[in-house]
Parts: structure tokens; C-alpha cells; sequence
């Protein structure tokens, strides 16, 4: 990003926001009465058409065009031993990703999604895979401060990553229908229970989980690091940047940023798991509006994630026990969407395939 | 099916279910446990890989090419008023999947799946689409008995749907990889809540719901019609035939049917919702070994599916207020076993991909 010029980027981006459309929800909501079924019988997916409508402003809402964003940083918090892998494993994974073996790989084909990496920061050298053309790199530097010790970023830094996921945002729009975020990053549970405790107010033991699956003990220690990085820092729930800056992370800011500008295009962003939900708080607090264009894959094993859904209000699509990120909730969300859409743009109207409505 | 000599399928066919294997659901354990995430981190998608593999016999358990059969039948209990729409739907309802207009015309789409469509025993000509090569016909009359009078069918003619559902599972089956079932009859919620009666050996109104959608006053009526069938017919929860030909349906029989065709060919099969999971209860009741190779879609909206899947030990994959029936459900859930397949098959282990894996 050096040498552009960004500045204002971030407040141009967030005053663009504005609500769904109502009258093309009410549209659709009419037709999606008269389809030839009983009584909103596809029950959720009917509401999701109805937010596709009021979304895109479009009968036909296209989703075709589909990518998967997955955001990769490290976290200096990872030296307090919060997670049971070594930090090492975001670079290597990152090389997983690049050569196609990972979860994501296969799920993205699910979804019929291209898949996007972005180094938003990760330990060690990966310009290898930038020159290749296998990810992207908008690097913040080898990863955050611990924000056990004092903030993870500066202020200015909270900004740039956010503008580096809205300029995506804006690089992918011509060709993209439907985004999807993601995220990589070990570690990277601790900033986002911090976030989640920030904005629901509760205590760091309520909403920080088992991540890649730690023991009893390390999540009693995991939790008290969190609960520590909130007391040193005490981020403010009212300021976004701040929050971020102080117990956040580069790829949480850069999952922020496509929220914020997949919003402004008024496009839908699915919200895959834990860690993009705490960037969708995020982006939430930056531009309220921003949740209108937000799509909540699924509920996480990850304790604490129910709290961050209900805050949104949002309901998850799926409930599968899933638990690892990396944009796999997203990318099994995408048939969904594609259902919606296909609700509203293809099934007859009871009048229109001459079938018997109920008796009043 | 008329000149074909049928005698004895149904016997050879239930005998040819063996249970999964366990020597495959072992090794695909022992795969998915060294994929590149933390421990189990897709929950629910592992465990179907892991039933994938114990179903096919395969660590690439083949699932792209697919069908939903949506089998369509009329009752005579429709008589009683215990739906809010008129009996001629039925018909109509055909005439939509046949034009492309109906709920899962859309859905089929997003599961890719083709359609086939079979009538059963609606009432009215749907010749001209059988001409047109539009649905098949495996007609067992125009439509059922009324069960709150006596019994449904005839014994012999119970027989007689299932080895046609058993034998559309064999014509399809060298094209096919992934079943799904679906229905469609006015009333069909009826017989189903009886079925769902007798196996669970609760009373008829703990397991009645609100079908198409009927007021409170019509759930009271329609539950004790439910009640009056049982009690009239008393179907022996130890005899699957005996539950089919007396409280069943045309449809549900050739649902249950494609279940055993399925299962005997080991290939996985989708079960849709409430209906089709009356069809899996005879199936299971037939050939307790069947229930290996069910797949259950979602849970219903619909009261008493809840109950139905417990017998069975079936957990949903989604749960989305459904409760439209046709097939819908399985073909949603068609692209979540896509990806449990994929996991099985593209992931790449730790060793493989040169991840360090968590410390011990």
C-alpha cells in the first residue's frame, strides 16, 4: 500500500453505508408469499431471500460470482503459550492454503468460490508466494505486539489494515458477487475473545474458548491473559479503531475492512467463524449499517461466539460442531445463498402455475 | 411394473443390507485425524466423512453424480379435511416439478442433482407428462384408502410400492452415487404422524403438527383423526408392512423402498423431512441395517420429526425451518456431503503438507 494515497479511505468507505433497501424487501417479501408452497415453508431461507432483495436491490440477486477472502497474520500474545500449536504453523499453513491442501481448498470448490490469501502480517517470508501469484501480500510487519504487555497495533496501523480490506474489497468488486471472509492466524482466539468481551461486556472466562483445543488448565491461562490484555489496555467498546488497535489483530482489521466495503458496494459478506465475527464487531462498531450486508455462516464450537451472534443479531445459518476457520463456514454457506436467490428468482407463483391456493 | 416378475425383491433386497463397514470407517478415522486443523476442528462434516467411507467402501467416496426422487401419491384421508388445501394440488403440484416451477426445481439446482419424478398413485390423468417423459408412473391407484376408516392398502399392495421404489433405486443406480428422497401428496402429513406414532409408541398428539399450515382449531381435528386411525387399524410396530399397508401411503412406501435400493447397493441416501422420514421408519423396520446408509437432510419444522430421527440415531445436518417437503431438504444438504467427500479426498495431512502439528 505505500505510495497510495488512502488517507480518508476509511471514513469515505463508512459514511457509503447505508441500511438495506425496505421497498425491495417488501417486494420480495410479496412475492415470496404467493410461491407455490405453503406459507414461507422454506422458512429461513425465505428470510435470507428476503435480505438478498433488500441487499442488492434486485429480484434476481446475484451470487454467482463468488470469493473467499481468508486474512492471514500472527499475534505476539502467541508467546504467552495461548495456543497449542507454535507460531510457525500460520507461515506453514499459509504454504498449505497456496499449494491447495488445506480445508479451505476443498470447501471453496463446495461453495464454487475463488479463494483469496492475504498476508496481512505473518511470521517469517513469504514473498516466494507473492511473486508466484499464490496470495497477496498487504503486510502490517511479522505479526502484533502482545497485547498482554500494551496494545497490539497503533492507531495508524488499525487504519491502514482496515483500508487494506476495503481497497480488496474494492479490487475484487468488479468480479465478485458474494464475499466470504477468512481467516489464519495461531493464536489468533485471544484478541478475538478480547473483542468479544469488549463489546458484549463480559468477563474474558465467558467468552474465551478452546481454540485449536487446549486443556482445561491453558484455557484457565488463555483467559486470564485475555482478561489481563483488557485491564492493561481497556479498550474503548465506543471507538472501533481503538478497540482494534488495542486488543486486535492485522487480519482482524483486514476481515473488518472487506466487511466495510463489500457494505459499501451493497454486496452480501458472509461471516464465517469466531475470529471474522470479532472483525465483524469490528467493522459493527465502525458502521453500524455494516450488519445489514453481513450473512452469519454458522455457529462456532468456540465458546463465546454465541454472544458475539446475538450482539449482531444475527442467526447462523449452520450449526455442524465447526471450529476452524480459515473461511470454511463461509464457503458451506455459499449453497445456502445460492438457494435464496433461486427461491426468489425462479420458483412460480401459485397464480403463475395455476395451483390451488390454501382454503381462507 | 405389471408383467414383471417381482416375487421375492423385497426379501432379496433387505437381505443384501449389510451394515458399513468398519474397516473403512477406521482408516478414514485415522485419515481425517491427521488433516492439517486441530482435532475434529469440521465436527459434524468428519463424522459424515467418516459414515462416507464406511458407507462406499471408499477413501474417495464418489457423490457428484446425484438424484433426488420425489415420489407423489394422494390419500384418502384428505377427506377429512385435515389439510388447508384442496386434493387436486397434488396433481397440480406434479405439473409444476414437470414445468421446472416448483420449490425444488430451484433447490435440485443448488444440490446439482437431477430430478426424477414418479407418480405413485395421484389421483387424476397425469398420463400426458408420462408420455412427455416428463415423471414416471409406477401407479398404484388413485390414491389410498381412507385410513381413518381402514386400512390404506392391501398387504400385497404395500408390497408392491416398495419394490417399485426398490427397483427405481436399481434402474437409477449404475448413474447414480447420492440419493435423496422427497414427496408430495395433500394429507401426506396424516399417515406420517401415524407412522411416526406407532414406532415411537407415543400418542397420536404428541407427534401431529401443522402440515401445509392449519390453525389450532384443524390440528385438534386432525390429530384425533391420527388417533382414530390407529386405534381402528392397530399397525404392528414389529411388522413394517403391516405399519405401511395400514396407516401408510403410496408414496411413502416407494420412499421406503428407494431406501432399501439404496442401502443394497450401499450408496448413500439423503432422507429429506417429515414424510420421507416416515418412509425411512418402514425401511428401518423392514431392514434395521438400512439406517447405515440414511442421511437425515434436516429437522422439520413439522412437530414429531424430532422423535422420528431419535429412533432412527439420526442427527440433521441443517435446521432451517423447513417443512415444504419435495426433496427440498436433501438437496440442500447434497453440497455438505459433497464436502465431506472432498475433506476425505483433497485435504492433505500434516506430514504431507509439512505442518508442524500441536504440541503434546
Amino acid at each position: 500500500m505505500k505510495g497510495r494515497n488512502t488517507v480518508g479511505l476509511l471514513e469515505t468507505t463508512t459514511a457509503q453505508i447505508v441500511p438495506q433497501d425496505a421497498s425491495w424487501r417488501t417486494t420480495a417479501r410479496g412475492r415470496l408469499e404467493q410461491l407455490t408452497m405453503p406459507y414461507w415453508a422454506l422458512g429461513r431461507l425465505m428470510d435470507l431471500a428476503e435480505d438478498l432483495a433488500g441487499i442488492t436491490r434486485s429480484m434476481q440477486p446475484p451470487v454467482t460470482r463468488r470469493v473467499i477472502v481468508t486474512m492471514a497474520s500472527d499475534h505476539g500474545v502467541a508467546a504467552e503459550g495461548v495456543s497449542q500449536y507454535p507460531q510457525e504453523v500460520t507461515a506453514q499453513m499459509v504454504h498449505n492454503f497456496a499449494q491447495g491442501g488445506a480445508g479451505i481448498n476443498a470447501l471453496a470448490q463446495v461453495g464454487r468460490a475463488r479463494l483469496v490469501v492475504v498476508d496481512m502480517g505473518v511470521l517469517g517470508d513469504l514473498s516466494p508466494l507473492v511473486r508466484a501469484g499464490k496470495i497477496l501480500s498487504r503486510r502490517m510487519g511479522p505479526g502484533t505486539r502482545n497485547i498482554a504487555h500494551g496494545p497490539a497495533m497503533e492507531r495508524e496501523e488499525a487504519v491502514r489494515c482496515l483500508e487494506a480490506g476495503i481497497m480488496i474489497a474494492q479490487e475484487l468488486g468488479p468480479s465478485v458477487d458474494l464475499f466470504g471472509t477468512g481467516d489464519m492466524g495461531i493464536g489468533n482466539t485471544t484478541p478475538s475473545s478480547a473483542i468479544a468481551a469488549v463489546f458484549s461486556g463480559r468477563p474474558a472466562i465467558e467468552v474465551t474458548g478452546r481454540g485449536t483445543g487446549i486443556d482445561e488448565a491453558r484455557l484457565g491461562w488463555k483467559s486470564s491473559i485475555v482478561q489481563q490484555a483488557l485491564d492493561l489496555n481497556r479498550p474503548d467498546p465506543a471507538d472501533g479503531l481503538d478497540v482494534l488497535a488495542k486488543v486486535g489483530g492485522f487480519e482482524i482489521g483486514g476481515i473488518a475492512g472487506l466487511i466495510l466495503g463489500a457494505a459499501a458496494q451493497r454486496k452480501p459478506v458472509i461471516v464465517d467463524g469466531f475470529i471474522s465475527t470479532a472483525g465483524a464487531l469490528i467493522a459493527h462498531a465502525l458502521a453500524p449499517g455494516a450488519a445489514d450486508y453481513m450473512i452469519a455462516a454458522h455457529r462456532s464450537a468456540e465458546r463465546g461466539h454465541r454472544l458475539m451472534l446475538d450482539y449482531l443479531g444475527k442467526h447462523p445459518l449452520l450449526d455442524l460442531d465447526l471450529r476452524l476457520g480459515e473461511g470454511t463456514g463461509a464457503a458451506l454457506a455459499m449453497p445456502l445463498i445460492e438457494a435464496a436467490a433461486r427461491l426468489l428468482s425462479e420458483v412460480s407463483t401459485f397464480a403463475e402455475a395455476a395451483v390451488s391456493e390454501a382454503a381462507p
